[in-house]
């Protein structure tokens, strides 16, 4: 069983004001992961002073809703979820800095680091996915819609076709277009763009505006032997734009993930 | 490799105004399988003679629109669709039986013989799923609608948790209705009764208006270990009927799947 057994945390620290904020997050999980929420616990805190509700200012509430809409809902192991998941946000205001009082500036960087811990968060809970031995990322771009951008991603993240290609380190785009093809989303095969790795580090494309780029099937092939995989699907609709680009991650489907849950009885 | 390979046919024969007319199907496939259709080619053939298109009898294609409804758009391996599928139906007119001439009641029982095949071939391209050890057959009655009664079906056919718990015999109806319960359809827990077997065979009761009748665990896992697993979940919200009433077959889901979708490469 490869479930990792370290515990899974994240942290981020930003000075706002003169003084350091931090936000801290632990959670558990591994099974029956899947948007929306999951068979997980996760505890975030934060020594900023957030109000808990407020029609003037960002709540603590929204604040949350908005980093757990793209990173605990945004993780699936098995496409199953969870009857029962928590996530908490709980500000102690230790820190001294009230965030009501604060700049927008500085409300976006807490924004933006609290989304940090949360992704962080849940990208640790896709990797140790009962049996998983890689974590994968898919990102889908250049959708009609963000609707469009998420069906086509949780398709392709709940293949299992896709998830037994990754576990045995084959490159297999034809099942990624194929889930994408069924996910329901308009899809136009000659405005296709796939590629393989992460931007800026080693990556391949494989596909361009639909047509195979002649690339090395062997470099194609140790990008799928790494950890994260990361695949890229530009659908070449409309404009890549942060408000409709989604990212989510999963993991591998191994022979572990069966005797697991074959032989687990709850 | 627990792959049958066996070819997969079916035949059906009805005696029509003192004629005897034959229906016989048969089909590959075990690969990329859901709704709908699936990898798989299939081809039946009658002697009976059915108009190809026709305003005023019913057409060769709408009975096989219909049958096809009730059978090979309700099975499923993976979840993964393939792209490219097929179902022939021929008619020969060698019987020298009419459809267009007969009555209301002898074509009604050509289209119940026609669908049988279907079916019939539909259950074996789900056995024969790769690495299936276990037909399994998922009954839903009682939905609000049959569009609910297709999502709840669907949802538990497809749900890894459920398809690994059959694979180990393990009588998890927690993970049944875990899946039903995110299907989307509308469910109230306490109307749910849930009973594995075929009818009028041995069969176990487990949930009753939501609650555990205090059925034997042992003889539920004994059901388990057949071939099919038969699964009927009645949502208890209308009435059970043939109309709205969703019966769909999946297989388990087994290592070998793993092992032959991880290292086969297209």
């Amino acid at each position: 069983m490869t479930t990792d057994t370290r515990p899974k945390t994240a942290t981020r620290q930003l000075a706002i004001d003169g003084q350091t904020v931090t936000i801290s997050g632990f959670c558990k999980g591994a099974g029956m992961i899947h948007p929306n929420m999951a068979t997980m616990l996760a505890v975030i805190t934060t020594d900023a002073k957030v109000a808990t509700a407020s029609h003037n200012t960002t709540s603590l509430q929204q604040l949350l809703d908005r980093a757990v809409e793209r990173s605990f809902n945004r993780i699936s192991v098995d496409g199953d979820t969870s009857t029962n998941d928590t996530v908490l946000l709980l500000a102690s205001g230790a820190s001294g800095v009230d965030l009501s009082r604060c700049d927008e500036q500085a409300r976006a960087r807490f924004e933006a680091a609290l989304e940090e811990v949360c992704v962080d968060l849940a990208k640790k809970v896709a990797r140790d996915g009962e049996g998983a031995t890689r974590l994968v990322e898919i990102a889908v771009s250049g959708a009609a819609s963000k609707a469009m951008a998420h069906a086509v991603a949780n398709t392709i993240a709940t293949s299992p076709l896709v998830k037994t290609a990754v576990h045995g380190g084959d490159p297999n785009w034809g099942r990624i277009l194929a889930a994408a093809g069924r996910s329901g989303a308009a899809i136009d095969p000659d405005c296709i763009t796939l590629t393989f790795g992460a931007p800026g580090a080693r990556e391949v494309t494989v596909l361009r505006a639909g047509q195979p780029t002649g690339y090395e099937e062997r470099q194609a092939a140790a990008l799928f032997q790494e950890d994260p995989v990361v695949i890229r699907l530009d659908l070449g609709l409309e404009p890549s734009s942060a408000n409709a680009d989604v990212t989510v991650w999963t993991c591998d489907f191994s022979k572990e993930y069966v005797e697991i849950n074959a032989h687990y009885t709850t």
